[in-house]
């Protein structure tokens, strides 16, 4: 452990000073900016550890957020998990330890939630959201004949922060029942039967004809597992299911749209201090540059691609004594099942090179306000006093006014300004003009 | 410091590695467990740390809990003291800088809270329990004749997580009075009074006659001591003490009784997020396998004794490159004094040996739920859908129902099987029969 | 990094092992106490880190205060930022990734705070507080033609604890615009206009007119920023400043006054469970030995000098198995802009050598109580039963008793007892009379 360790620190410290090493001027624009491959606030699809998978589905895992960088210290009590899995399939009984907020990104889940004195059934459909407590035995159904069910998991573990651990209650090819834990003794005396039988009817015999914990389902096991099952209710409740969309989207135009649902409007992420939103962007739009008040979002990209930049800072070594710090670009390029990590108070901006579902879990939520930089509406500086604007740039006031309202649209607008359609649309018209003249 | 760590380290690093070097297949019954020698939940009553003890008695330390397993992180907050005297006996004023709660295993107890503006006094029995704030002066007289006090204590400190410091003021052989910390001067000015006085009256000579912290009493010292302390109440208050047992047990049957006290039901566990319970089995008697949802518990062995499986995973290596969990038996067997961490969410099983008392802690307690997975009621494999049921074990639905509720008892039951009482009967009967016809 | 840390690590073990070898006995009073050089709770104003000053002011920053003590581990989360500016002076629009609370030490400031939808102007003078939620644009103006300002913030970071991180919009000689992070295309998009005209606009040229954060102000430009400024409340708000001093002290004598805010009675400090205070003592009064129940309270002296002295605890080895904990003074000479951190439940007393105003800052504070080990009222020592007294100190109750309560005052007293005044009265006079004689 030891030996592993030390050359381990070694290299992260030779990576941080490489980081470190790349420096530049004032005036400089920060054009040496952090890449995908650098930028610790990315993670590739393929980062995430697979805990589970076989030919119908998968589970995998995303933990020690923070140690990506200290910046996100306060991620530390939490993980992700990504479950997938195929048409008619079940995901077998099992419990974490661990608090839950399930979310669908496309498909359709039979999930029911199993205690000591009940069982309750809910039907999730794309953006639906569901909060299961710590240690609730629960089992995840895909119902539908041709689609495959895409979920994630924010999870907040109750016994070590970031760590959680699942436990089934089958034993399959790849693991054990966790019923196997205890002792033949233990075992005859709970169920007051042979071993023997035990093992027979609760283990089963060497062979296992379980290939793992997600397994196929008949069309009738499907009916009877889905009977009974309630949809998500636009109700806030303690503990059925919720819809994203039930609601109006806080931020709509042309461009995209914003659907949220924030601590204040529901019981379930109120007491787990989480926010959820789904975010829809047109091909060509942007989401304005702004920042987020006080949470720190977790995005999952569901569809589509774009391009993201958030805006940070790290210190400059300086001649005086005085350390100070220096704007730095963050910048990736995120597809399908991409995750980005977004700082309280750092400005971003999201660019959708095509059409774009992005979910976003907000964790430290209560009161978050997204605080805009550019457009009409809920921009922070079109409220600075006058003579403040004066000072603090150098254009005059009304200039700095007029450009920061400029974009006649608020939250989304075109990733191409107007000036540079029109200079294109100019470029277009003169080589077609060029090319008949040419012709 | 440095030198001191590094071997340190490298110690337990080789412990961890000898611990995972015990590695077991898939079908194999993990009877390679965790006994009590290298079992990190299990701490035996010889491993607290003693911070006093005299001939009246003694108090000892279980701190850095967390650090016996990184499953259980979450209770770095939190320290256990353990508190023991003799018959008319004064353990003298003091406060600390934690929060308590203190529980009485065995005796009576009158404590003093004393504060900047009043006292109170309560008299307290077994499995009474008092919610005391960090910073309280408080002193303990045990005012019995015969019987010896021993209580417990959960610290929450609030200067350091895990860490707790006590301020005595008194100057005994032991230690100095925290009033002596303060300079000459300010003694002076704050006592309006000369040094020599203040170190006569207050302080002592170099003799000290105090053997220490813990000090006899008189019957009529007790008798003054005792007067107008109020027995703790069934009405659960911010400050009186209440009592385990003043409610109805909430699982009861001829093999046990476990009395709780949950955050819910009284306002001094509430603010402190705490559940306390006091557990007595019957010689013979098996608590049947349970988990508890979200609460990590701190068994103390008060009486008897008891052989614990708890039930968790650890990682195993795999030839492909995902790394799967495999389930671990953890057992120990306990007698008085000892102590069992139970994290959330791990499947436990307790056999009581002799007839048994044990007090339960539990942090994290609010909504806690216990989930059995045998017996009558509270099963929560019996809530699980029948074609669930089906395909999560190789045996047919109507057997696993029957199997797994085949103990009639619920919570509590038998530890023989009455399989293996029948055959017993059955053997000791043909014994019976072999000697006769061999006689 | 790692070769940085190592020699770093090295020489706190040193000093740490050297600060220990001071070790002392029983009897004797510790007289080789910690003194303010390496006293852990004593930070001398020069060792704040300047984050920016230029001729008009400057910014600077105390963080990793739990790296002082490991007895002040719960301090990690918080920061301090200290902040003075000149007469007519503003301190420009940013915005900082922590939740803060801000006090005005002296002069006056009007604050001005931003968000998506409204602008709040409040003005400030000493002794006035203000909770900020983390991500509020903000800016600070002097509006005071002669008197400097000068104010503290306590900082809660919501990304990492106890690390924060300003954003201004504005590009100086000093730093960038954040908005200057983000890419040419993100800007032309967003702003709808040429790159040139950007940063014409908004971020100037080469060469920067503007000399850093803090920049002068006009006369009318301060009347401009001052209209509408809301003066503090007497009623407790969540948004609008409250005067430490609008209720009357919770102590008060001859020698002095402390004002304080309880989280209790205000909204702002209960959100973020600190309490405030201000605590003005004449020039030779003492405030008496006490210790704060729960709180760890940051002390920041304004004005005046004082001696303090408080009392904790180390460990201290022993010939048994067992290992004491000894009684440790430490000590240290406060003047102005210094910093003093007092942990919950150590003893502590302060001596004005002029006279003084120490503004405190207690976190944890809900239902802190000051526990008071002199004079008349609030003293805990008071309560304790007249046997238990007669058990803890050798001198008789009632002699105990008495001299417990000599100091006729409360909470503040002369820091010269009346004995020595007598004494060196009746010395002046003797000294006077043999100067007559010897004249």
């Amino acid at each position: 452990m030891m030996r592993m360790r030390f050359p381990l620190l070694l290299l992260l410290g030779i990576v941080f000073l490489a980081s470190l090493s790349v420096s530049f001027g004032r005036q400089r624009h920060p054009d040496e900016e952090e890449q995908s491959s650098n930028n610790p606030f990315y993670i590739s699809s393929d980062r995430l550890q697979t805990l589970f998978h076989n030919q119908y589905g998968q589970i995998r895992l995303l933990n020690s957020l923070h140690q990506r960088s200290n910046l996100l210290e306060n991620l530390r009590d939490y993980a992700l998990l990504e479950f997938k899995s195929k048409p008619n399939t079940l995901l077998l009984p099992h419990h974490l330890d661990a608090h839950f907020i399930l979310l669908v990104l496309s498909g359709r889940a039979v999930v029911t939630l199993v205690n000591n004195d009940e069982r309750n059934s809910y039907i999730l459909e794309k953006d639906d959201a569901l909060g299961i407590p710590a240690g609730t035995t629960y089992y995840v159904v895909n119902p539908d004949d041709n689609q495959n069910l895409r979920l994630i998991k924010l999870a907040i573990p109750v016994n070590k922060p970031g760590q959680i651990q699942q436990f089934f209650l089958s034993s399959t090819q790849y693991q054990q029942s966790y019923l196997q834990g205890f002792s033949n003794n233990i075992l005859e005396a709970s169920y007051n039967t042979e071993l023997k039988e035990i093992k027979r009817v609760l283990f089963g015999e060497e062979r296992q004809e379980l290939e793992g914990v997600i397994v196929q389902l008949s069309k009738e096991q499907i009916r009877e597992l889905s009977r009974n099952a309630k949809p998500s209710s636009s109700i806030s409740s303690k503990d059925e299911p919720f819809n994203l969309k039930s609601r109006n989207p806080i931020y709509s135009n042309n461009f995209g749209k914003l659907f949220e649902v924030t601590p204040e409007k529901n019981p379930q992420l109120r007491q787990l201090n989480i926010l959820l939103g789904s975010l829809y962007l047109n091909k060509g739009a942007l989401m304005l540059p702004h920042y987020n008040s006080k949470a720190i979002l977790i995005l999952v990209v569901n569809e589509g691609k774009a391009k993201v930049e958030s805006v940070g800072q790290r210190e400059k070594e300086k001649q005086q004594q005085e350390k100070t710090r220096e704007v730095q670009r963050y910048r990736a390029e995120l597809s399908e099942d991409d995750i980005y990590l977004v700082p309280a108070a750092y400005p971003i901006a999201l660019n959708a090179t095509s059409n774009l579902n992005i979910l976003a879990i907000g964790i430290n939520a209560e009161n978050n306000q997204r605080n805009f930089l550019a457009g009409e509406k809920d921009n922070v500086i079109s409220h600075i006093h006058k003579p403040v604007i004066e000072l603090a740039f150098p254009g005059p006031a009304q200039e700095v006014e007029k450009l920061i309202k400029n974009t006649r649209e608020s939250y989304f607008a075109d990733a191409q300004s107007q000036q540079r359609q029109d200079e294109e649309r100019k470029r277009a018209r003169s080589d077609r003009f060029a090319s008949i003249l040419g012709a």
